[in-house]
């Protein structure tokens, strides 16, 4: 690899990142993908994860093995601290390197609408790490509850609070009634796992806000077969070790509880109020970066910003959606714009997003899906939610034994990643 | 479950408790079994996700639902603190709890020979925690090494010291240098992985002392096939965060290196010195009790100590070794005894240790094994292990799904599960 072909930094080895050093492939490019992790993670089923269906290693793959045939890439596992637009620099925690092209996708973490206090009560789901923590939580509850004599306390040790009912939301609280219902049912001897209460909180007037409201019903039913209660209109006004406060109107609610996961707000990586501040534009209120229609940042042909970490509202008025989809079509177009300009070519039209759909899947054969403005509902959409997931995961071994592990899944209703790991003395220290 | 029959409490679902419980299933008697975990863990294949090629629900499955059809047992997560033997209690954590049967087969960890301070240095390999630390530390040298520039530095990178000669021991080594010269061969660009040195430091003349010297000087063998020194009569005197001080002899050396990994001591759980110093016996050097000819506790007929806190010594005069074949023999032995006792029967014979031998695998079709007194090596020895190992997987699913990771691993020299996790400014905090 010459070391004066150009240089094609980007930031990010999610769906964003990843697509266009893939498509890069056959360019005369030297590629540097920089992530503070060594995996691409497959974050929409990480709720699998946290629920004990499947292992992390089955929705994550090695950056370097999935890019081991791009000799053009080198892969860089560390952490930007800082963008020398100027200089054509990143200052990363252990060096610094130069760009001639930097593509930006870092994405997008929780936030929880300015009380960061709640997170060590509420954690969320967008790393390994949080699946786990999730999944180390949700199950031991119920080996607390177990031996719990005080009838007050079981009950709140088996309520499970699931703040936010976008798609991540819906899909926590329908994994966890499934738990409950199903796979747990005959494993503990004091407790009837089918007890548990599982509360689905979302502010809006409606759960899965981006479908059609008769599909919103429909997953409001699948939830509720599953022992899920749904409360729309309910917002969290504060987040404590036993239980969650709700605002319901004029109503405030006290629920007692010792299981809250949080899948409401995502804020963006810092690197978007940096990069913003740089031009001098202002960020959204998620702090993501409005970008030009060819997804560059203002003023700043050879620095690209997309992903959940970019403001794309050229296309209807409205921010494009935060899924792996937005992100991969925009990876493809920056890696063909990036090659039509060292071909000399005039630059491709401006960005244009194709909706295929969205969907959700609530539990084992329950699912909505919103397809070409067709809805699908029930084990139809959920089979073709299986189907869309399976042929997108990057890498091909995760693929199929992601496609054997549900196999199995489904016809035992088995979660055998039902593990309880992490920090030895994280039991004791949640207790106090 | 009548409340008044006869209350079994085990201390330890290793392979030990685990056996207990399972055989007491139609037994008239009500079954408690404590665990710090929430999960049965195959330890002899921990060095597989250690090395990235197992994930830890491949090899751990929860006590819950390997016991789920036992209506006799309940499982409890929970810590014993101490354990009242004139009042037939075990004091817990969280409770207290009396017992007609106590059986205590809470296993070892490991020991630093007087240096605890090595432990944060060197992570031994007992839990899932210990196996994803040490995959941590292997891959995160790999991934410093691709940009270090200081030629000693990435030297000291690429260097890995594996403390301890046994059958864990060699194992690792042997993995690590697999990983090396092929699994990681086409991921770097600036190192090459092969260049890579893993040396197996052991203090006595050979490494598996359990072996012949033939089978020894094979294992050897086989593991230079994969770039591993071996150095016998090397004591580690210290390590250092640069690296590991070794004596052999009159001589000492420093090995500059970042990843050591410990295999070498173990210890028995504090309940062992608990035990023994009640009942007035002295526990041996690894801290493990001695125990009478049909595994009781001296004077406490109700109280059994079974696997690797014992040390059972009416056979041929030396403790049986750490493995899980005694464990689980003894755990078969305790409950028929049970039995026995509330059928009025006579007691049965001593507990005596069926040696079926001993096996060690190197790496993908490399092993030594010692059957029936019968010496196998290579391919041969590898498929006798791999046979073996999967038979013995407590869990069904378990079996299928590592049977199935293997084929593909053998198929590829793939290792999927090559994550960095753990806390996520671990990282940060190593470099410092």
């Amino acid at each position: 690899m010459a070391s004066d072909l150009p240089h094609i930094v980007i930031v990010g080895g999610g769906f964003g990142g990843l697509s266009v050093a893939q498509a890069l492939k056959k360019a005369p490019v030297r590629v540097t993908l920089i992530d503070r992790r060594n995996h691409h993670l497959f974050q929409p089923l990480l709720y699998q994860v946290a629920s004990g269906g499947l292992s992390p290693a089955n929705i994550a793959a090695p950056l370097r093995s999935v890019l081991r045939k791009h000799q053009n890439v080198k892969v860089l596992l560390d952490e930007v601290r800082d963008i020398d637009l100027a200089g054509r620099r990143v200052l990363l925690a252990e060096r610094d390197m130069t760009y001639d092209t930097l593509v930006v996708a870092a994405g997008v973490t929780h936030q929880y609408f300015g009380h960061p206090e709640w997170e060590a009560l509420a954690p969320g789901l967008k790393t390994i790490e949080d699946a786990t923590e999730m999944r180390r939580r949700i199950l031991l509850a119920f080996e607390r509850a177990e031996f719990e004599t005080d009838p007050a306390q079981r009950d709140a040790l088996l309520t499970f609070v699931v703040v936010g009912g976008g798609p991540t939301g819906v899909e926590l609280a329908g994994v966890i009634g499934e738990l409950a219902h199903y796979t747990m049912r005959n494993d503990f001897r004091n407790i009837d796992t089918r007890s548990a209460r599982v509360l689905l909180l979302e502010g809006s007037p409606h759960i899965l806000a981006a479908f059609p409201p008769a599909l919103s019903e429909q997953a409001v039913k699948q939830l509720a077969s599953l022992g899920v209660t749904v409360r729309t209109h309910a917002h969290v006004s504060d987040v404590q070790a036993d239980g969650v406060t709700v605002k319901m109107g004029e109503q405030s609610e006290h629920i007692p509880t010792r299981t809250v996961l949080w899948a409401a707000g995502v804020a963006a990586s810092p690197l978007g109020a940096l990069l913003a501040k740089a031009v001098n534009v202002q960020p959204d209120r998620c702090g993501r970066v409005p970008v030009e229609p060819d997804l560059t940042l203002p003023g700043h042909p050879e620095v690209f910003v997309i992903g959940d970490l970019a403001n794309f509202s050229h296309q209807g008025g409205k921010p494009l959606p935060g899924v792996a989809p937005t992100a991969m079509q925009q990876g493809g177009y920056v890696a063909r714009l990036i090659q039509s300009r060292l071909q000399g070519q005039a630059s491709p039209a401006p960005f244009e997003y194709k909706d295929y759909g969205a969907m959700a899947t609530i539990g084992r054969g329950r699912a909505v899906a919103l397809l070409g403005g067709r809805s699908f509902k029930g084990y139809l959409a959920w089979l073709i939610w299986l189907f869309i997931h399976l042929m997108n995961i990057v890498h091909f071994e995760n693929r199929v034994l992601v496609l054997i592990q549900w196999a199995w899944n489904y016809l035992t209703r088995n979660r055998s990643a039902r593990l309880i790991t992490g920090d030895a003395d994280a039991r004791e220290k949640q207790q106090e």
